[in-house]
């Protein structure tokens, strides 16, 4: 199983086992979720959701990652 | 009912009808939902969840959102 998928959302700890290494143009980008660390994750996560429905995790550290939400919030 | 809380999210449409216009702390925000404009929708929208389940839009094009962004990446 690709372990930069994120389990179901309700499962209460990191959604993230490791994270989608190449650039994804936002074209391609149907939605993005910041999720806030916590108690049920030390870590920010950034999962995308694809236009074809794949959900993809995203390090919020890099700086495409950045670029990406900037261009979003941009349109 | 309170026009900023959206909609089921399956309905595809604009899922804001008005956006909350006060600023909301980044402590209690669970997570940020960004929506890229689309067929379904011409605006880019941004949903948070806070940490009691409420959901409120807020308004992509003011600074205080993208500042609210930002910090949540940086954690």
């Amino acid at each position: 199983e690709d372990a930069s998928v994120p389990p179901k959302e309700s499962e209460l700890r990191c959604q993230c086992i490791s994270t989608h290494a190449t650039i994804i143009p936002p074209s391609k980008i149907q939605d993005v979720r910041l999720m806030q660390s916590g108690p049920h994750c030390s870590n920010v996560e950034v999962i995308v959701t694809l236009k074809d429905g794949r959900q993809i995790c995203l390090d919020p550290t890099r700086n495409w990652v950045k670029v990406i939400i900037k261009a979003i919030l941009k349109k």
